[in-house]
Formats: C-alpha cells, structure tokens, sequence
C-alpha cells in the first residue's frame, strides 16, 4: 500500500479541492479535515471523499465562495449561521469560532450552521475546542440512510454526535465520536465483497426483518434499536429543525432531496468552578478507566478517541497508507483536472 | 392486580414520604415525580422506591431539608445548584426553573445539580421545559453498576439521557428518555425469575465475557458496545465532573463510595427564528415518521415518548395497576409508619 506524508497528503488534497472548483481558503480548510481524519486512520471520512465533494461542485450541492457563512440570527448565547451549501468544514470551522466566542462571554454558546454540506468526521472540530480548554459538543443532521425502529425502509440519518472533553495541557483530549447507526456501511460493504454474513442486527431487508444477507439489506439499523432511532431524530430537531432548515420530515413528505445542517456547543469550565480541579478529575477518571482489568479477548482497555490519537502518532512519523484503490481514484482525477500526483503516490515507472 | 386513581396514590405517596422523615414540600415533589413515571407505565421509576427513599434518609444518604438547592457558582448562561443530598427531585426541579429563567436571557441556560440524590425518571423533569414551549435537555450520573466497553466488572453508571421537544399546543412534547446501557436491571431479574436465558448482548459474566445464564451475570452491558460506554462516561463528565462533584473516578479509586449529580438544558426555539414554524416543522416530521410502513412484526410505529403518554392516558381514567408486592411492600412501610392505607389498595376485610 502506497504511504504518504500528512502534509504531501494536505497539499495534495488542496491542489485537488482547488482544481475542483473549491475556493482556494475553502480547500485549506477541506483538505485540513479530510486528512485529520485518515491520520486517525478514519480513511472512509478521509480523502476518498474528494472525488465525490469536486462532483458536489459541479452539481451545485455544494457551494465554494471562499467567503465565511453569513450570520441571520439569535440572540444571547445562540448564534445561526447560514452556509449556502458551503462546504462542511468552513461552515462547522466558523461554528466552533462563534460558538467559542459565546461561551466566553456567557460560559457557552450554542451556533447552529444551517444549509452547510457534508462535514466528515466532526470529532475535528470538537478537538479543536478541547485544544483551547472548552468542553466541545457537535451534531450534524442530513437526508435518509438507515431505517426508523420498527418501519420499513431509509427513514433517519446516521446523524453523528461528538463530545471532546480537554484533559489539561499534557494529555490528549477524550473524543468520543459516534454515529447512531448500529455499524458503518462501509462494512456491511466489506461483508458483501468478502461473501461474508453480517450478523444479526447491523442491518434489515425490504419488509423491514433483520437480515444476515448482506445481499438482501435495504437499510442499516440504527445502534440499540429505539434508542438509536430516538437519538437520531433528536439531532435531526436540535440540528436542522431549530435552525430552521428541517431535512428528515420535508425528505419524507417529497418537498426535499435532502439538506445539511450542523451545531457546535461549546462550554467553558471555568464557568462552573475552579479550572485545575476540573483537569485533575478528568485525569483522575481517565486514569480508572485505564487501570480497569481487560475483558477476556481485550487487549487493552481504551478512552474514547485513543486508538484515533495513537494511530495519528504513527501516522504523522510514518506517513498515511492510503488504499490501492483510493490512490487510483485521486490520481484519475488529478489527471482530467491537470493537478500534479505526489510523488509517494505515483504508480507510473 | 390492585388498581388506585393517580390523585390517591400521589396523597398516599405523599404521606408515606412524609412519616418517613421528607419534608413536606420535597415529599410533595417526590410524589409527583414517582406517579408521573407510574402513570406512563415505568413502574421501576415509579411508587416501588419509596421504601428505599426512606431508608436512604434514615441513613443520611439522603437529606430532606424542604429548602431548595443552594446557588453557588456559574457565569452567563451557566449556573451550578448544590443539593446538599436532597431529593433528586427537589434538586432537578429547581435546576429546570433555573435553566428557564437562564434561558429567557440567554437564549439558552445550563444549570447543574450537584450533590443532590436518586432523581428517578428524568424525562419528567424535560418534559416540564416542553411545556413551557423550550427544548429540554437533562442527564444524571451515579456509581457503577454496568462495565466499561472491553473491561471486566462495573465501571460506569447506566446514566439516562432525556431530550424533550414542543410539539404545539395540541400534541404532546416527543420524549427521548434513555439509559446508556443495554438492557433494564429489571429485565434480567425478571429471566431469572422466570428460569429463562437472556439475549446474547445484555450483561457479561464475571470474567467480562458475554453471557446468556441470568445466574452469571456480574455486570449489565453498555447500549451499543463502546458507544453507550463512550456517553455514559461523558454524562458522568458533563454532569459530575464539570460541576466539581466527581463520581466514578473517585468510586474507582477506593476514595468515594458514591454520589448523584443532575444537569438541566434549556432551548428557547425563540432564540433561533420563528416559533410557529418551528412548531410546524415539529408536527411534520412526527406526521412523516407515523407514516413509515411498519415493519414485519411491528404494530405501529411510534415516536418517542408516544407508548409512555398513551398509558398516561389509559391510566389516569382507569387507574394505576400496582403490583401486588409493590402493594403489599408499601403497607408494610405504612403500618410501621402509622400511614393510613388507601381503600383501592387496602387488602384486610
């Protein structure tokens, strides 16, 4: 597998972005997320996107300006961006600005970026409030892709939350990242290459029965049944409804294609009290989580977001493998868009 | 199986808290919230704690002042309420009041409750910002009783999360009312009981090896693998250690034997646009998902919080069933207490 350096792989996936139709500040910003998350060997949220975000371009569903989402409302501690189908990255990046800048005059702040496009793996911007000593909260909402407990059919997102707690200035921050999706689809993908089963649970067929035949699924199941679905749609209302741009209800009633919406919260502990103490609890409790005894068939106990941290520290010395097949296709598009191919990822003799 | 209208079991709650040493007023409270969870069908949230509420108080893990929590900190939209080990629902009730008022202000508000006791079923303290036309959000933290994803033993709290949302004058509020682990304590009791095996998924045995024999269980499951595991410990940083009152690092670490800590957010819809169409987009997006096919051994498809508001109803016509070792567990508790029992539960001739 081909292994590139993360800054050959950034510069890359700019000059790819820029190429694309992206707006030159709108491609930093883009390239900075997407390579974030292959560091953290989250490579299905990581470059392989570029392809399909230039086609977004093309198509108008997304939309490069170049310029930051516009402020249309809110009052206090609630701000609402409004993006114009900007990429995800520069609307969540502005959110997290705003919503940092609220919590330091009202302890939190609440940002809602409304009408963005997809933002990728959004423990990114979480991780760069935990970087300035704020507990980070995000949430992103977009059309139908995994089934409503107990219906038939794609009715929910795989809507993602994220929580990064700061654990003071010599430790990573813990980062849980999850979707409400029972497993990536990615994987039931790899089954159905492989001529593997699923196991029950990850997925349902056409009338709605869990289905082990990956051949027969028709939509993932959200995690822990009702309470998937329930957690779902509450980001769906928190996300898009309160922003006013509502995708799941309008989808379903055949009004809408689809949408994008994000939120940032972001809190300041020292709002709540004294910001030592708070870092040593978080130690503290880090501390008794790693020292609990591993489950038979468990190597190691681990925080959220530590396998991420330990595989970005690997990444950042060795270099990102980057997939045989995720190479050729950013090198097929470098090619129609004249864009020069890294030299660690050049095939050609 | 006895049945009691919710007014007589509510004075009746109220007497058996009162002669168990509440105040008056935290036992008004406390009654009110047992009832509500009884009413929806939640009986394990419901009258059946009473005799452990007055356990706890003889013990001094709980302290019935009939004040309510003192302020002590938070800037802006934050403020932090110390219980003092007061009834969870005295002090989640004053953190709702407060989170509003803040709320009215800022647009949004986050009160914690620190220190404060078990405060039962927490969607109805959400459930009472949706009345007022506000976004609510609550959580609480306790002591371990379910394991940590890959670890052996109980390391974390099943900590619930509820988010209530307005639906408009003319529906009710949709509930999300969770807890992070897989399955009830209950249901596992309840195979036990029954002589049966329980689903793969529920709890693991003493080696933290998943298991099926009811009689080996040494530790209930997180919801989702490491994804419940990964919120519960988030709930437990965003309600306890955030508000100084940390709960599972201590426990962990041989210097605390427990402690319950509450958090309340509140959303005012106002703060972000316009009200009515926040409302509408609401009502659409419940009308979409009551419209999804149902799937193959599904009756209906329902929102959050729909089946426990369809009881409500059933329930405050016809009355309350209790259980008869509910029942009869409660007049034990009133006649060493000196409490009359109610006619609809007295069993003597």
């Amino acid at each position: 597998m081909p292994s590139i350096h993360p800054d050959a792989l950034r510069g890359y996936a700019e000059a790819l972005l820029t190429a694309g139709g992206f707006a030159s500040d709108d491609a930093r910003q883009t390239a900075d997320l997407l390579v974030w998350a292959n560091l953290r060997g989250v490579d299905s949220h990581g470059v392989l996107r570029i392809p399909r975000y230039v086609e977004m371009v093309e198509q108008g569903s997304m939309v490069s300006r170049g310029t930051p989402p516009r402020e249309v409302g809110g009052r206090g501690a609630v701000r609402v961006l409004v993006g114009g189908r900007c990429p995800g990255a520069v609307g969540m990046n502005a959110a997290v600005e705003v919503a940092a800048d609220l919590a330091a005059s009202h302890g939190i702040g609440w940002c809602a970026a409304r009408a963005i496009s997809h933002a990728g793996a959004i423990g990114y911007f979480t991780s760069k409030l935990a970087a300035r000593g704020l507990v980070g909260i995000a949430m992103t909402a977009s059309k139908p892709l995994m089934s409503y407990h107990g219906a038939i059919g794609e009715a929910l997102s795989t809507n993602p939350l994220s929580v990064a707690i700061p654990a003071g200035a010599s430790r990573q921050p813990i980062l849980l990242d999850m979707s409400t999706a029972a497993v990536a689809l990615g994987k039931i993908m790899a089954a159905k290459d492989a001529g593997r089963d699923i196991p029950e649970g990850w997925a349902v067929d056409a009338e709605g029965r869990t289905t082990t035949d990956p051949d027969k699924v028709a939509a993932l199941l959200p995690m822990a049944g009702p309470k998937g679905s329930g957690l779902s749609m509450m980001i769906e209302m928190l996300t898009s409804v309160l922003a006013g741009n509502a995708v799941i209800g309008p989808v379903l009633a055949g009004t809408k294609k689809g949408g994008f919406n994000g939120m940032v919260l972001a809190v300041d502990p020292a709002a709540f009290g004294e910001t030592d103490a708070f870092a040593a609890e978080v130690a503290r409790l880090a501390d008794a989580i790693h020292a609990l005894p591993a489950a038979s068939g468990t190597d190691a106990v681990l925080l959220p977001g530590e396998r991420g941290a330990a595989t970005a520290a690997v990444r950042a010395r060795d270099g990102i493998p980057l997939a045989a097949g995720t190479s050729a296709r950013l090198a097929a598009l470098a090619g129609k868009l004249g864009v020069a191919i890294p030299e660690a990822l050049d095939t050609t003799d």
